[in-house]
């Protein structure tokens, strides 16, 4: 997601408390960030923000982490964001993911949340879709051993490719729905993002499927 | 479980270094125990621990926590153990499983594995049953927001009872099933006790469920 370029939104992200300046810099002592031992969670293209936000207040005893690439979409969540001073357990970063393995130490995430992510439908950008076998790779090292990834889209084509890139990898599909609206065990908990809310109120369905290594 | 009193293995246990003497000591500072950060799975009635030394083999990535009430079945449990010096990742502890909340600080566990767990079958003893809610209470204390207990029984009442214990708590009921080697997705990855290879090959369904607390 890109919105129209808003002036002043790099200046008030790069002076956010909520948004973590120098992500590197916390490698593999994010929990220290947080200033407890809680579970790490982590959104890769929160967009505005509004199912990350839902999910930190529902949750106090995870740690959240969203991640967006675009100031202008950042700084939407950061508005939604400083309306919420007393939630403790909620950081933005603003970065590409394909730096994930710089920012995070081995294993330090327990979960990856991708929501409606960017389907980069032209072949030749396959690799840029956020859960091909490149960023599969990437997610492998920062994701604890026994942690998972969650991914939620309307993209019939994205989910079809997604489905296709867990097979012959490590990557065990623990559940997949076509309807997740209409799935009695996957609806469960589940909280809508923006484009969710919108999409299916057109009557689309949302796909859903949930990965991780065996153990 | 309980075997024949062995003489000496009281002895053997307190002198062992793969077991916790003091587990108290240790609440709170498990990962430090282990000299690393990753999760903590732990096993409650391991038996003889077959279960838990597979999984601890197949994944160094995880620390395991083998816990036996007996000293009889825990000797059996060490002298496995003995043959694998090199392994790192799994201690064991001779305790009642009600003093879990005075072992563990809040959170510290990620999993919980319960495996062919005493039934308990007089209802007067119900309380003792490791799926009872008296102990769901004592896993939620113990096991991360995000963490799950995983438990398996061919015992089809207790099974059944455990299906019940859940309902109208906080936990969700992620899967289950009646017939696990018959269930495509459940049967990934599994590993069996020596209780499942016997009583699986006598033709008795092993049955399964998977809790966790909705996020």
């Amino acid at each position: 997601m890109r919105l129209r370029n808003i002036k002043g939104s790099k200046d008030i992200i790069e002076n956010s408390e909520f948004v973590i300046q120098d992500p590197k810099g916390s490698k593999g002592s994010w929990r220290g960030k947080f200033g407890n031992k809680n579970p790490i969670h982590i959104e890769v293209g929160m967009g505005k923000g509004r199912f990350i936000m839902e999910m930190a207040a529902k949750n106090p005893q995870i740690n959240y982490v969203g991640i967006e690439m675009y100031d202008s979409v950042l700084l939407r969540a950061l508005q939604k964001r400083a309306q919420q001073q007393e939630m403790l357990n909620l950081y933005f970063l603003r970065m590409d993911a394909r730096e994930l393995p710089e920012v995070f130490g081995l294993g330090e995430i327990d979960r990856i949340y991708l929501n409606f992510s960017d389907p980069w439908p032209k072949d030749r950008h396959a690799k840029r879709r956020l859960t091909s076998k490149n960023f599969l790779a990437r997610y492998d090292k920062v994701l604890a051993a026994d942690g998972r990834i969650e991914f939620k889209t309307d993209n019939r084509d994205l989910f079809e490719f997604s489905l296709e890139e867990v097979k012959g990898t490590k990557w065990n599909l623990d559940a997949h729905t076509f309807d997740l609206h209409q799935d009695d065990n996957l609806i469960k908990g589940n909280v809508m993002t923006e484009y969710e809310e919108k999409f299916s109120l057109m009557g689309n369905p949302i796909h859903k499927m949930v990965i991780s290594r065996t153990l």
